[in-house]
């Protein structure tokens, strides 16, 4: 069972803050194991990251294997169901078509001084894309990191997967030939993440890093932020719906459950002015429950984390989702546009009530790396502008140098810095 | 004296490549005084802050005298010249309009399939600003961090400075009020950037933090990463000239030491196809150290990290000035655009014999706070995009569900995700 909040409660104020405060993620400290890591990586290269790989994964390799090959990839195609490659083929279309919109323009102009200003945005050289092994292994987030990063322009994208006793994911190799992945190694954990940082004989570095990873990959990404770039932290998925009495209590429980089979970590909330409404839902969460495959991991994140909060009316909710910053925000009303307009702090938001959350995470076209955690307050979700970066250019005439001058030498003087003066100065015989 | 390379010499590649590979900063390693300082700031709060305030800086302070008052603002405004306040409102006014146009715009359309699509801006609502105290207490870098957030939006500008034994300086204070700052608090270090962080009874917490501080104040920021945004990790300033032979050799020396007047670890270097320009830089150089205020750190900085290199031609030289991505390039030849067109990594250009880099540092209208140590590899100056955040809308109908959503279970099932198929199914009657 999830909590139940009632707006009207005096105790509301603090159960709600209560809940926004929770921690559902135990931060393991593992940052002393991953220096050693990531400082043997760097000494060592391509032996180190073999030696962690026999260890941790229990995978010989050698310099030549590190690579994922033509073969494996040639066997991962017989592998996959044509009904999955056309879905994916399909999934990645739609990503793609959605990104080219969010390709940056050019910016060159002169202004009133005559004084010429630019930005200029250039994609990244290679990017390395962490892709995690096991159940959490998803052909969808390797679409979702690479397609943006190939739209952006990056030459090398550089994935890598841990494949513990050698178990390959087919779906995960298809996606990544689907999605334009340059090179693909078969590591994880901190090794890997070292190895894409400050490359080995056998991989070259990247500048930058994204994904998300267990504890062992997000402290290395900490740690090694600066040598590279890194994305967001990510952290365990929510959902929010915001809801009227007018739902099928079936369908919202559906869309709660989606999050909740996710991860123990997971938070599945709704509010709802129809307390009516809310009953029926907790109903059909717990019916639906009872036949879900992933039914254990959904109930745990559902009885430790969900949430059923009955607002006054559903514009008095708007300040409570901002305050919760979901991830997933679904708007399943009739006419969702006037709360759409009063959402500040949200990673995506799904609206009406035929456009689940799943849609998203699939097929929609728009990103399924999102904020979590309430970042949504200040990140967003990955887009083409996380694989390019902008320079700026600035010319100044003789002209413009003698308007502009003065001024730059009274800051520079007030500062204390007397050669950024003498750089003026000298130019302008002063 | 900077070491010389020449690009025809045999052994250029090694010594360029350790050139690249140099650290020009000691990394102390304070993470666990920084650790104890924040879970102390978090669970003390205003206490914990005045605490380490009276400590470090040797000021004591109440909850009451953390913020900076409108009687102290007042006296700042009649302490500084009236040249000086011109000057940095015009720096101001300059880097507003600039910034205005790098406003991102929202996208909302509906595709072929009928599926609506969107993407949309806002601003971070709270913003935390650190500025450091003492020498690199600089009213331009004020500037830089607070106008592009009032540009973008931000509700809640909360600048931090330390004022060690009480000091404050007047500049930094007329630069918060013309920058349009809300919130100025007298305090620094670790402690400030947990009390943003986290909030304490005084001072609200913010949602993001940038700007510069030392070694403490970055590893403060690494680790507050994920509660709140943080900008880039800073680094000491560079410059890389790129010089024809038919320029004035004490202009590009004035500019080389403008940036290694900053810092003894700052990086000043030239690359020339004219040798004889190489050395008529090199005794420019030293001579204009002669009568340099900041000489003994410009010494320094040129001695140990200046570079002066001789290429085969200029074009020859754009392959290594990408290897190097400085922060701050200048193009010093007479026709400038070819070269151009050629940079992919470089913080900010400055083209022509007449842009110094200075004039970005104050009145050119682009942002002074660039990517430094070859980050330009992956990440951009900052700019209004990094005070607002994205949100992606996307809408289906029954009729686009109808289209897309057995793709949708199809990988959903495929991923093992039970319930993401069922939020789908279930709208579909499957």
């Amino acid at each position: 069972m999830a909590i139940r909040l009632h707006q009207s409660d005096a105790d509301f104020e603090a159960r709600f803050a209560a809940l926004l405060a929770a921690k559902r993620e135990v931060s393991e400290d593992v940052d002393s194991t991953v220096r050693t890591i990531l400082a043997d990586v760097r000494a060592r290269g391509d032996q180190a990251v073999i030696d962690y790989t026999a260890r941790f994964d229990r995978l010989p390799l050698t310099p030549e294997t590190l690579a994922v090959g033509e073969a494996e990839f040639a066997a991962a195609e017989l592998a996959v169901e044509d009904k999955t490659r056309a879905a994916l083929t399909l999934a990645r279309d739609r990503i793609r078509a959605h990104h080219e919109r969010q390709k940056p323009q050019d910016d060159r102009y002169t202004d009133a001084l005559g004084v010429e200003l630019g930005s200029r945005w250039t994609a990244i050289e290679a990017v390395g894309l962490y892709v995690p092994g096991g159940t959490a292994s998803y052909p969808s987030s390797v679409l979702m990191n690479a397609v943006p990063a190939k739209v952006a322009g990056v030459d090398r994208v550089v994935m890598v997967v841990p494949t513990p006793d050698g178990v390959v994911n087919p779906l995960v190799l298809v996606a990544a030939k689907l999605a334009g992945v340059d090179e693909l190694y078969r590591i994880g954990g901190a090794q890997a993440i070292g190895a894409l940082a400050y490359g080995t004989a056998t991989i070259p570095p990247v500048y930058k890093i994204v994904g998300p990873g267990n504890a062992y990959v997000a402290a290395a990404k900490r740690q090694v932020f600066g040598t590279v770039g890194i994305d967001m932290m990510a952290g365990p998925s929510e959902v929010l719906i915001l809801a009227d009495g007018a739902n099928d209590p079936d369908w919202l429980a559906a869309d709660l459950l989606a999050q909740a089979e996710h991860d123990t970590a997971a938070q599945a909330m709704i509010m709802t002015d129809d307390a009516a409404l809310a009953d029926a839902v907790e109903a059909a969460v717990e019916r639906q429950l009872k036949t879900l495959p992933r039914g254990e991991t959904a109930a745990a994140s559902w009885r430790d984390f969900g949430a059923v909060i009955v607002v006054d009316d559903l514009e008095a909710a708007l300040p409570l989702a901002n305050r919760i910053a979901p991830e997933h925000l679904e708007i399943a009303v009739a006419d969702p546009e006037p709360l759409l307009a009063g959402v500040r702090n949200a990673g995506a938001i799904f609206i009406g009530r035929s456009t689940p959350e799943v849609i998203g995470d699939y097929v929609g076209g728009s990103n399924h790396v999102l904020p979590t955690a309430r970042s949504a307050r200040f990140s967003s979700g990955l887009s083409v502008l996380d694989f390019m970066k902008r320079t700026s250019i600035l010319r100044t005439g003789p002209e413009q140098l003698r308007a502009l001058g003065p001024a730059a030498i009274t800051l520079a003087e007030a500062e204390g810095l007397g050669a950024h003066a003498r750089s003026v100065a000298i130019r302008l015989n002063l």
